[in-house]
């Protein structure tokens, strides 16, 4: 249960998608909070502090106490903001379920997306962007009947796998794989849509342009590292 | 809360440490439950419907119901068997410190030690050794002022943590490596004593030398699928 008094404050960056996981979930519960604008290259000594193990963004800091990774905050929120929208499911075996998705996006379709994302095109891009498909397809899968990970409300899987609903669409624009198809992945095509038409999500998304620029340079920076060939 | 009667069954190997975890936990709740053992050469038509998308043990079956992912799982039995001992704290705030370090040990530790285990002596093993005794310095450092992370009550963090107390040994003794070091990290290796103590922790353990002999034999094979230097 949240204090009447909460003082609630969001270490993030412009970009990470792991920190607007947070943004939304803060935003779904109506909590107040203040926002901390981080410069990964030349952190605060309050980032270092709050989070001296990773050092990382997002941080919240609520009332004091910070906690640090995006899904344990998520778990936190919905456990300290006991209101509605609940962001887990209130039947173990649905939370578990949920839990597997949330660990399945984060372990095995993130890593294959930014794996054939940061190759160049080639053999190696190949193998990675199958790999990406074949998780991305279960994920279509899973949404047989459901318009969202949640049901019909947004939930911690929706949330979890947000990147997906725009950071996707920044990758095949740069790459000119597809990853999210609707033909061939309707359901989750249809997700990424749905998803984006909720107010919380449309309206915290950083600027496309910026993304497109920022992931361009990235790119090129995991290539310019790659062994030669 | 579980029902009256439960079904409860769990699908392992004899050598896993990730089942260990649930049968460890089962035992702390008093859950009366069945073992089935799996041959993963020859993995069951049960095992392959209850987890279809990793196919692995453990999975939990809970009044026909699967759950797969050991830490998934541990999470359901907490919320399912409510009854003591809790194996996470009750406090929202301990709670995701005590998840921060559950996901700190799977995605940092456990690869890290993993990495140093499987690679021939010579400096990628020690670049992946000293990476282990980073992370495991950190928990070293998080264990001051108690005696195990649950406090005095083997909790959440200590089952998921729980390889370290038995494989790092087998580790050991194939590598000649020291991962825990009673006079660099006394109270990481203290802990090691202490959970080796708890009787459903010492009787669950596999025997040592099958251990060492598997793990001896998984060894090598990795070595043999090394690239030539």
């Amino acid at each position: 249960m949240g204090d009447i008094i909460d003082e609630v404050k969001l270490f993030r960056t412009w970009s990470t998608p792991f920190a607007l996981r947070i943004v939304w979930a803060l935003q779904l519960k109506g909590v107040q909070y203040q926002t901390i604008y981080e410069d990964l290259s030349n952190k605060s000594d309050a980032l270092l502090l709050y989070n001296p193990i990773h050092k990382k963004v997002p941080v919240l800091l609520h009332n004091s106490k910070p906690i640090s990774e995006s899904l344990v905050i998520l778990e936190y929120i919905d456990e300290t903001w006991t209101q509605q929208p609940h962001l887990l499911p209130q039947h173990p075996y649905d939370r578990a379920i949920a839990r597997f998705w949330i660990k399945f996006g984060e372990n095995e379709v993130l890593p294959a997306v930014w794996d054939a994302f940061t190759k160049a095109a080639g053999k190696e891009q190949e193998e990675a962007y199958s790999r990406s498909i074949e998780k991305l397809e279960l994920l279509d899968e899973e949404l047989k009947g459901k318009k969202l990970f949640g049901g019909e409300e947004i939930g911690m899987v929706d949330i979890a796998l947000g990147w997906l609903s725009n950071l996707v669409s920044v990758f095949e624009e740069i790459t000119g794989l597809k990853f999210i198809d609707e033909h061939t992945m309707p359901r989750l095509s249809a997700w990424k849509a749905a998803l984006n038409e909720i107010p919380v999500v449309k309206e915290n998304w950083p600027d496309y342009d910026k993304l497109l620029t920022k992931f361009t340079v990235l790119r090129e920076t995991y290539l310019s590292k790659e062994p030669q060939k």
